[in-house]
């Protein structure tokens, strides 16, 4: 039986919390840090014995293995130190952080300790992503050629997230960046994108871009187009599509339902799923699954605090490149 | 706040239990009655304060609101009665009992209780077949001309549930009855059937088809064409079509992944999902919801006692029709 | 080289000439009997040497080796006779005549002749339904268990043609019946047969019906559901479906593009193609190659006046069916 | 009645005349240059009174209102500016030439002679893609933001070919740039293109690039991204997808037939169409059509020369683009 201790009852820390409560086994959830009165009640439905509004009774609860560190992301480093300086395996939600300087130098911390830590770029756990993934290492569709990912949100988050969040590179495309290394299975080399304010000219004010079209060109000559958009009024869209010397694959949005109107202007099928929550739920539960699956037979976790630096080295090249209209080498940040 | 107990902790009452607990505002279990060790523990995960093997202190808890019975078909009528006795609200699995004669009573006894009654056609719920309902409701394909409904199991149930299934009709045709009576919003004059013995000649010596397809004729003279199987290779097969002076709508059935792989053979797509249990865990949610949402609102419950005794009614019908190879008139079964 | 005669330049005579002059290799027109300017003008578009108003110089034409019957349907029998006495092969457009006592001395006589008759089911012919057939002979799909057809006309043709077209299993369902006879490969037993007056009440007051609902059993057991309309406000529908033990295919509608619009409303498609014609228009090109080349390798025609023969049968007994609500056995019209 | 002379009866020139002949109206062809047995065959077949191998024959015929220049490109230019300077229209196969300086000179004389000159773009006039356009047109999809275009070959030409194409961007992409062009209804700006050895390293000797990613900026900011690849497994890939303020919509490739086979591993479709002729076949059809009307209407012709200019600047931008892995400007190349 893994215990699990929570710092943070937000959004995604109740997913997590229901999903280790419910459709998990070998595993309970012991403690939770949460200040909010919804946050208590909520971990109450769950039987969670001690519900805090102090991290440290999580942090060095003497029954918990592993914590998991859902909070904003201001706190995530000071967290991350913590937790790994206490001995506990950690599960963490991205960004590390925004400052490039300040992730590694967590990340040293943590690999100083010791501990075991699991970044959650959850969707490379979408069973249709999964099964894409798991087409290339079979040879499904052959050598692989080039990928294509076109990522919208149903709308842009409010102003002041924007500013805070570090761009849309950093922010959004960062999961895109994930899983075109995860899906290609090597480095980026090049990174050539272009960024426009086409949705909503706040944010541009705000000194960001709502629109961008990323061209990555990874060490095996493998070509990864990624699209993005904050806005998309047809719903949330996600989709990606392989291509290789044998076929190709493609991920489709799934649909609201799967009925079929036709009438005299002709065939009617529902909208897209238009929330992040509703499109990747199984992705949070088996993200969980595959964590607590890591501690138990204690191997290595599938996604690390590496692979959270590799993304935000290829977004901050993106971003050089939109601001310098030419391609930046992955080489130059690493200087 | 609504308080429920329940009888019977197998596959369908873990799954009632699970979403009034975890999936619904305003509910909360407070009994349980199961024998099994593992019945105790699943109860014990949801936190419910009383856990017994005697129903008596689940349908006589003095808190209770709601009783669900979800124990095995033979004990349904007896515990319908008790409960109702107990002055308590019911919902009940399908179906009621599979003998005409004591379903009639015991609707009787509790409708002179006056205890509403919620029957679990759960199919009804289905967010992909309540579209199609709210479509018709709205004439979004005019005037109904006929329905076609297909429902294929992966594979047959084992031999000893065909023998105490009531055969074909009364056990797995029941839903599409029930569907069609609903869709059609009338009430069934005429059925034509034949059944064959295709898929495995134990059935047959069992005394049973395992194949079937019924004409329906509507008082309104909507036509619905009914397909069942006790085995389709590709999986679980739920798909209705609705046909009108203005249009079609179709469900379709929902498969695993929504990826494509294109190869030199041609497309392939996903395989459809196997299980009912997850074909149609929303309708299970959403059933509990509906049943909770008209105690609180103190309204009639959409599935009745009733609708229960009326598709019973076409499949004794279909039994007869299959038999003498012929048109049978549902008033021949009122007499 | 085969040269051909063609009697009538209606819509159906002006796609075969088209399609044996300029899509179909060995074969030329020698000859086209056509009263109208129209029907001459698209002849000499094709250089045809012979153009006439008058049958016997197409029909006794000594180069001539086949000759199509293109003509209405009430001429149908006294060609046939007439092309069959003067030792052509003959391709005669369906039906072959209303009355079954007509169609069985015009086959005798046929068959006395010795000459070839193809009849024209081009439905048969369809890459679609080709496709189903060839995977039903190469097992696809494991044994055959059932058939469900959809055919539904996007309007009613015009009253006059309702009352001289034989009644809806004669005008329309024949095609059904042969297509079930072709796919299952075996022959009717019995007919169950329902039909409503739906689209207009002026169809209904002309004598016949516009929506019918047909259950055929084969003498190997295999059921096939026939689902006819004369009115679909989505277009022309045509779709099949067979059920096997290894499997299931199904042929869809084509749609006019393949193109996908999403919006805040959801995705929408494409329309139905909305004529016959132009959904069919590969299986005229192929029904012609078939025919041709079944004379230059003198072999026996793929669909035969038999075959017309059966499907009249077919439509005779649901006629009855629909008249006395009953099942009909074939063999009641073989007496 | 336009009277049509044909030079070079080769795959395309034989489309033509096939179309012309059969399938518009208001137009016959007149006379056909072409030196070979198999080509003066197929012209008797549709009545062409004068067959000839001398281009001048055709074009000082002095009946003949226009003439399509179907030879292979190196006499386009040569073809272009006689019939130019006989008064003719024309009607010209892409490219006009390969060399920028010619095409630049050849335009400039057919511009002095006044006659018109159609482009033989034939992708714009697909159905598919028409219906893309015209939904621009009419705002289905709000304010543009950006295009993708997929195009790959099912297998790559013979070696020769590529030696004399000019290289992928010029004789594949060309397609793209121009239907890129034709959408966002605006100029480019900006070209980024990578292009990659992948399929055949013969293809790679031969001084050329088989698989490419390019990125165009138009002047109003649109993005248009294309992938190109000479092999697709799965057969000929042609899909664009137009993402707009209101919505989406994407054209997606039809296949051969539109049958569904579900078995255990799941659903199959049919292939791709294999070959560009039966994907196209309708454009083919449709350029006739429109070049036709024009001459009728005496209106401007819909696909010019400066359209090809223009794409071909594209492409060159897209070949310095890869050499030097940067942004390339169009007006580097307008200097």
């Amino acid at each position: 039986m893994i215990n699990i201790g929570i710092l943070g009852l937000g959004r995604i820390g109740r997913i997590h919390l229901e999903n280790l409560s419910t459709r998990i086994e070998g595993v309970r959830v012991l403690a939770a840090m949460n200040p909010s009165e919804e946050g208590r009640k909520f971990a109450q439905k769950f039987n969670v014995p001690l519900i805090t509004s102090n991290a440290d009774d999580v942090i060095n609860h003497p029954d918990i293995d592993a914590v998991l560190i859902c909070t904003s992301t201001n706190v995530h480093a000071d967290y991350l130190i913590k937790v790994a300086r206490a001995g506990k395996a950690i599960f963490c939600e991205k960004p590390l952080d925004l400052s490039l300087q300040k992730v590694r130098e967590t990340l040293s911390v943590v690999k100083q300790s010791g501990v075991p830590l699991m970044l959650a770029f959850n969707q490379r756990l979408d069973p249709n992503f999964q099964e894409v993934k798991q087409a290339l290492l079979k040879g499904r569709i052959g050598k692989l050629r080039s990928i294509h990912i076109i990522s919208r949100d149903p709308g842009p988050p409010p102003i002041p997230y924007i500013k805070a969040s570090g761009g849309l590179f950093l922010d959004m495309t960062i999961h895109d960046f994930d899983m075109a290394r995860y899906l290609v299975g090597d480095e980026v080399k090049e990174v050539f994108a272009r960024g426009h304010n086409l949705v909503d000219p706040e944010i541009g004010k705000a000194g960001d871009i709502d629109s961008a079209y990323v061209m990555l060109t990874f060490n095996n000559d493998v070509t990864v187009v990624i699209e993005n958009c904050r806005h998309a009024s047809y719903g949330y869209d996600q989709r990606l599509e392989v291509f290789g010397s044998e076929g190709m694959m493609k991920a489709e949005n799934p649909l609201k339902t799967t009925n079929w109107v036709m009438d005299k202007e002709g065939v009617h099928l529902s909208r897209n799923l238009d929330f992040f929550i509703d499109r990747y739920a199984e992705s949070y539960r088996l993200e969980m699954k595959v964590f607590i699956e890591s501690l138990e037979q204690k191997i290595p976790m599938p996604i690390t605090g590496e692979d959270g630096l590799s993304a935000m080295l290829i977004a901050l090249a993106a971003n050089i490149s939109v601001k310098e209209n030419r391609v930046v080498k992955i080489e130059e940040l690493l200087g």
